[in-house]
C-alpha cells in the first residue's frame, strides 16, 4: 500500500482544500487489502516483541481527528494483535484542574513511552493549537499577561516542534496520524450513531456544536500540520472516508517504522554465555 | 546588595578561572546583612502569599553546586519562613530505574511547580550536562545508536535552552543558581565534616572521589552555563565562600524576581461583591 502520497515532512505543504479524503481506495480491492493486514499484524507482533525487549527506542504515535472519523476503531483495530505490555494508550479529554494549573505539555510529558514501549496519544498537546485556536480558549488560560500576546499560537508550534524534536534525538520516535474524513462521511456517520440505539452512546450534542465549526478546524489543522511536519515528526494525513482503507494505511505506517527501527533481542556477552552453562547444571543437578 | 555582577544572561560570559567565589563579601558587614535579611524574609512571606493567591505564575529556582557549598543551607535558611503551601522542592539524586527508562527531561517535566508555587530544584536536569559531561555517563545510556553522536552535549544544551524558554513563554519564570566556592573553602568544610561527629553523616568517601575531578567540573559547569545563559533563564553565580554572603544574595535575587512579578490579590468583580453582602445577612440572621 502507498503511504509515501500522505506524508508531510516538511517538504510540500498539506492543503485541506486538495485533499482527497476517499485516497487510493477506489482502486484498491478490499478483500486483498484486509488479507495483507492478517499477515502485517503477525509481522507487527513479532517486530514488537524485539523492540521490547531491545529496550533502547520508543515509539509515540499520535491521533488526531475530527468526531467520527474513526481514531478508537483504529486504535482497537491495528493495535489490538500487540502484547499490551508494551503499549500505552493515553486519551487526552478536557484537562484536569491538577492539569490546567501546569504548562500544556505537563500533562503529555508524564504520559511519554518509556524505552521499549509504544506510546498512543489519543489525541494530544495538538488540541492546544486546535481546539484552543478554533474557540480561542487560549484567551481564558490562567496565565501572566506577558504570555498573552497575539501569536501565542504559533508560538506553540515553535514550541511543539522543539519538543518533538527533543523527544527524537533521546530515542523516541514519532509518528502523527491525522484521520481525514469529508464533512459528508461524518454527517452520515452522525446519523448512524443517532439511528442505531447500539451506537447512540457514541454521540452527543456537543458533536454537533464542533461540527459547525468544520471550516475553521480544517484550517487550524492545516496550518498545524504544516508549521509542525518535519523530517523527524511525519504527518500522516490518512484518507478515512473508508474505514478499511484507514486502518489498513495506519498497519503500513506502523510496520514501516519498526522495519526501519530494525530492533533486535539484545545480544548475550560472551562471559554471561558461560555462566548460563553453570546455570543448566545447577537446574539439573536438583534432579540428583 | 549588588546582584547584578553575577548574573550571567547571555551577555557576558562567565569564566571559572577569574570569578572570585569571596564575591563583595569582604566589603560588606555581616551583621548589617544578617539584619536585612529578616526584612527581606518578611517582604518574601508577604509577596510569597500574594503570588501563591495570584494563581498565574509559577517560579522555577534551580540550585546547581558542588558538594558542600551550601545548597541545602541555602534552601533551609532563604525559604523557611515562606508558607509551605506555596513551595515544593525536588530532589534530583541518582535516577531511578523508571526515571533512567525515560528521556532525561522526563523526570524534571513531571516536578514543575504548578501556577502560584515557587518549585525548587535541588540539583535538576543540569546534572545531564555536568556530572554526566564529567564522567561521560551518556556513553552508558540507553538510547539508540542515532542519537549518540559525539555533539550530544552541546545537543542538550540547545535541548535545555528550548525547554526553558517554552517553559519561559507558559508562565514559569527561571532562576538559576551555581553556588560558587573554592577548592580550598571545600577542602575546610569537608575537614569540619570529618571531625565533626555531629556532621560525620554528611560525608561520604564518594565526594573525595569527586572533588579529584574539579577542574573538569569547573570546565562543565562554564560551559553549561554560558550555554544556556539567556534573559529569560539567568544564571546566578552566587560567591559562596561565606554562608551568610550566599544565603542573603540568594535571598535578594528571589525578592527581586518576586517583586518584578508583582503578584496581587484576584481582584472580586462587581457582581461578585453584590453577592458578598448577601452572604453577610445570611451568616447575620443566624443570629436570630
Amino acid at each position: 500500500m502507498d503511504i509515501d502520497y500522505c506524508r508531510f515532512n516538511g517538504g510540500e505543504k498539506y492543503s485541506y482544500k486538495k485533499f482527497n479524503t476517499k485516497g487510493e481506495s477506489k482502486k484498491c480491492n478490499r478483500k486483498k487489502i484486509e488479507k495483507k493486514m492478517v499477515g502485517d499484524a503477525l509481522k507487527m507482533r513479532e517486530l514488537q516483541d524485539r523492540f521490547y525487549a531491545d529496550n533502547q527506542d520508543s515509539i509515540l504515535i499520535v491521533f488526531q481527528a475530527m468526531d467520527a472519523a474513526g481514531k478508537d476503531g483504529a486504535i482497537k483495530h491495528v493495535m489490538s494483535g500487540i502484547n499490551p505490555q508494551g503499549v500505552r494508550v493515553s486519551s487526552f479529554k478536557q484537562p484536569s484542574a491538577e492539569e490546567l494549573s501546569h504548562d500544556y505539555l505537563w500533562r503529555a510529558s508524564r504520559a511519554l513511552p518509556r524505552k521499549g514501549e509504544i506510546g498512543i496519544f489519543n489525541r494530544s498537546y495538538y488540541e492546544d493549537v486546535l481546539i484552543s485556536e478554533v474557540h480561542k480558549l487560549y484567551k481564558n488560560a490562567r496565565l501572566p499577561k506577558r504570555c498573552m500576546t497575539k501569536d501565542i499560537i504559533s508560538k506553540r508550534y515553535e514550541q511543539i516542534s522543539n519538543f518533538e524534536k527533543y523527544l527524537w534525538q533521546n530515542g523516541v520516535t514519532i509518528i502523527k496520524f491525522f484521520l481525514c474524513i469529508s464533512k459528508e462521511e461524518q454527517k452520515k456517520r452522525f446519523m448512524s450513531r443517532i439511528v442505531d440505539s447500539s451506537k447512540n452512546w457514541k454521540f452527543s450534542e456537543s458533536d454537533l456544536k464542533e461540527r459547525s465549526y468544520w471550516d475553521e478546524y480544517m484550517k487550524a489543522y492545516q496550518s498545524a500540520i504544516n508549521a509542525t511536519a518535519s523530517k523527524h515528526a511525519p504527518w500522516y494525513v490518512v484518507p478515512s472516508d473508508k474505514k478499511w482503507y484507514a486502518r489498513s494505511f495506519v498497519m503500513s505506517v506502523i510496520l514501516e517504522t519498526l522495519k526501519k527501527i530494525d530492533p533486535k533481542y539484545p545480544k548475550f556477552q560472551k562471559e554471561k554465555k558461560g555462566k548460563l552453562l553453570e546455570y543448566k547444571k545447577i537446574l539439573l543437578s536438583e534432579d540428583n
